[in-house]
C-alpha cells in the first residue's frame, strides 16, 4: 500500500459506501421512489451492503477502512498515526462525491418532493440530548472497533476473503439495534461529508444544515472507536 | 472455457437470472400470489438470489457475466472484444426464455389479474426525464461494475468461491439504494429480453410495451458498464 | 458414508428444514405468535435458513439432500439409483418427525387458533389448476436443482464450506420469485410428511387434509428435479 | 485457551451479543425511535447479527459459546465440564453488562415511552403455559445445539472462518421458525442477566421482573443444549 493507492482506494471506498447510504435513505423518504417509505429494514441492509461494497473495493488498495473511526481506532491500537491524514482525506473527499452522486440518481424524486433533505445526507437524532446522542454514538462505534478487531486478527477470515462480509452484516446489526435513537452515524466522514454539500447544494425546501449537531456525529464516533480498537487490541493481547 | 461453453454458461445464467427476477415482481403484483404487495425489500433480495444462482450456474462455464453491461466493462477494462458477441448472443436469448418461464410460473396469477403487464417483464421510471433516468442507470452500473472488478481481482475471494455472493448481496444493495428512481435495469439484455417477451405474449390487458423508453436501460448500463469497468481497472492498475 | 449415516443424516436433516419450515409458517399464521402477520419474507428466509440448518447437519453423514427431489436429480445425473430407497425413507420420516415438533413448539398458539390448519404442514395452491400448478412446481424445482449441480461441481465452494449457505440462499431466492403462486413444495417430503401429521393429528377444526392435491407438490418436484438434473448435467458435461 | 482468555473473551462477547439483543428490541418497542414498531424481522436479524459480532469476537479467546445452553451442551457431548463456571460466570457478567449498556444507548428513549419494559431485557411468553414454554425453548435450544455441532466438527467451516455465520443465521432462522411462542431465550444468560438489569434499574413505570417465570428461560434451554448437543455427538459418532 502507498499513499496514492491509500488515497484512492479511500476515495473511491468512501464514495461507494456514502452514494448507497444516502441513497437507501433517499429511496424510503423521496416521493416518486419505489421504495417509498419502506421503513428501517430497507435503510440498514442498503448502508450494510454500502459497506460490503465500498470496503472490498478498497481492501486492496487501503485496508479498506473507509471510516476515520476505523481509522483512528486502529492507529490507537497499533501505535502508528503516520497515515492517518491521507486515510481521513480520501475519505472526506469521498464521502463529498458520494453524496454528490446520490443526488444526480434521485434528481426527479427532489424535483418532486418537498424537504427538508438533511435526513438524506446526515443523521438527526430522534430525542436532541447531547449527552445521551454522544453516548450512543459512542456505543455504537466501539462496537464496530470490536468486530473489525475480531475479523482484522483472524487468519482464517483473511484466507477466505469474508472479513469484510462480516463487517458489512456487522453494520447493519449496529443498525438494527444501535442506529434507532441518532441515525448511527459511527463514521465521521460519512456525516460531515455529506453535510457539506447539503450545504452547498441548491435545493429548493432544502431546509438547514444543522451545524449545531454536526459535531456529535464527528465526536462520539472518534471517541467510540478509539476506546473500542484500544480495548479490542487489549483483549486479543492477553492470547 | 469454449464457444460453446460460453455460450450455454450466459443462456442458462441469464434464463435463470430473468426467471428469479422477473418471477419476484410477479409475485409482488399480481393477484393471486402468496407474496402480493410486499414490496422492495421482496423485489430486491429476489433479484439479487437471481444473480447469485445464474452467476454460479455460469461460473465455470463462462466466468457468469450474464449481463452485457458487465461483458463490456471487463472487455473494456482487458482490451479484449473478440468474445463479446457469443456472450452477448447467450445473455439475450437466456433473458427471453427466462421470462417466458416466468410467465408459465404465473399462468394462474396472470389469468386472475388485470394488466397493465410491462412492469413485471421491464423497467420503467417513476419520473420520465431521459437525462435523468439515464443518468440514474448509468451510475447504478458503474457501481456495480465497481463491485465486479473489486471481486474480480481478489485471489482469496476465488479460493473460497465466495465472489459471486458478495457480487449478488452488491445488487440487492443497488436495488435498495440506487434502484428506485428507474427500477434499476443495470443490464440491457434483463430489460431487452423480457421486453420482447411482453411484446409477443398474448396476455390480455397486457398494455404497450414502451418501445419508446427501451433504448435507456440499453444505453445507460452499456455506458456505465464501461466506465466503470475502465475506471476500476484503472484504480487496481496504481498498485 | 454409510447406510446408517446416510439413514440418520437425511432423517435428522429433514427433521430440522421441516421443524424450521412448519414453524415459520405457524408463526405467521397462528393467534398469540409473536410474528403473526409478519408475511412472505419472514415465511422464505425462515424456509431458507431451515434448508441451511439441516444440510448443514446432514452433510457430513449423508451429502445433505433432505429432499427426494435432489436424490432423484442427482441419481439420474449420476446414473446410480442404488441408495435412493434409504435417502427417501429418512427423508419421509424425518418430514413426519420434524412436523410433529413444530405443533409441540406451537402448542399453546394451535389451542387460541381456528383453523384450518392444513397451510401450516402442507402447501395449497392460491389458484386450484392442475396443470398450471404442476408447471410452477416443476420450474421451480428445476431451478433448484440447477443451484445444487452448480454449488455441487465447484472444488471452491467444497473447500470453503459456503456451498450449502448458496443453496440455501437459493431456496430463499425460490420461495420468493417462484413460490408465491404454490406455496414451492419443491420437496414431495416436505409435503407428503407434514399432511400425514396433519391428518393424524387430534386439532380441533384442522379441516381436511386435500390428498386430492397432495400428488402435486410430490409428481412436479420429482419431474422438475429430474430434469433439472440431466439437464444441468449435461450443461457442465460440456467442459 | 487459558481461564482468562476464556474469562474475558465470554464476558465481551455475550455483552457484544445482549447489547445488540435487546437494543434490537428496544428500537422496535420504544417511541421516538427511528425502528418503531418495524416488527419480528427486524427483530430476528438484529439477535443473529448480534450472535455473529459477539461470536466472532469470542471465537479466538474462548470458543465463542456466550451461551451457557451451549456450553452445557458441548461439556455433555465431550465429558469435560472443568471450564464451564468460568463460562457461565464470564457469559453471566457479559449479558448484565450488555443490558446496562442498552439502556445507556436508548437514554432518551426510555425516557420518552411508557413501561412496562421488561420485554426490552428477557422473554415473555405469548401464552403462560409451563409445559408448552418449557417445550419451546427446549426444541429450539436443541435445534440450536444441532448447528453448533454441525458447524464444529466441520473442517471446511473452520479453515474458512464460516462457522460463525452459519450458526448466526440460524439463530436468525430459530427466531423466525421457533422463536414466536415464547420470545426465543435460548440463552440462560441473555435472559437471566438483563432479568437483573431491569430489576436494578430506576426505570419510571418499567413493572415487575417477573420471577416466577424466570426459571422457564433458563432450565428449558440448558435441558435443550444437554439433549441437543449429546443427541448431535451421538449421531456424528456414527461415522
Amino acid at each position: 500500500m502507498t499513499t496514492t493507492t491509500i488515497f484512492f482506494g479511500e476515495l473511491f471506498g468512501t464514495a461507494i459506501l456514502v452514494l448507497f447510504g444516502c441513497g437507501v435513505v433517499a429511496a424510503h423518504v423521496l416521493n416518486k421512489s419505489k421504495a417509498h417509505g419502506e421503513g428501517w429494514i430497507l435503510i440498514t441492509f442498503g448502508w450494510g451492503f454500502g459497506v460490503m461494497a465500498g470496503a472490498y473495493f478498497a481492501l486492496p488498495l487501503s485496508g479498506g477502512h473507509i471510516n476515520p473511526a476505523v481509522t483512528f481506532g486502529l492507529a490507537a491500537a497499533n501505535g502508528d498515526w503516520s497515515t492517518v491524514p491521507v486515510y481521513v482525506l480520501g475519505q472526506m473527499l469521498g464521502a463529498i462525491i458520494g453524496a454528490t452522486l446520490t443526488w444526480l440518481v434521485y434528481l426527479s424524486q427532489f424535483k418532486h418532493s418537498d424537504g427538508p433533505f438533511l435526513g438524506i445526507f446526515s443523521t438527526e437524532p430522534e430525542v436532541r440530548s447531547t449527552g445521551a446522542n454522544f453516548l450512543t454514538e459512542f456505543i455504537a462505534t466501539a462496537a464496530l472497533l470490536f468486530i473489525v478487531t475480531a475479523t482484522g486478527q483472524s487468519e482464517a477470515l483473511a484466507l477466505s476473503g469474508l472479513g469484510v462480509l462480516i463487517v458489512a452484516l456487522g453494520v447493519v446489526g449496529i443498525g438494527m439495534s444501535l442506529g434507532a435513537p441518532t441515525g448511527y452515524a459511527i463514521n465521521p466522514a460519512r456525516d460531515l461529508g455529506p453535510r457539506i454539500v447539503h450545504q452547498l447544494l441548491p435545493l429548493k425546501g432544502k431546509g438547514g444544515s444543522d451545524w449545531s449537531y454536526s459535531w456529535i456525529p464527528v465526536a462520539g464516533p472518534l471517541a467510540g472507536g478509539l476506546v473500542g480498537g484500544l480495548l479490542g487490541g487489549w483483549v486479543y493481547g492477553l492470547m
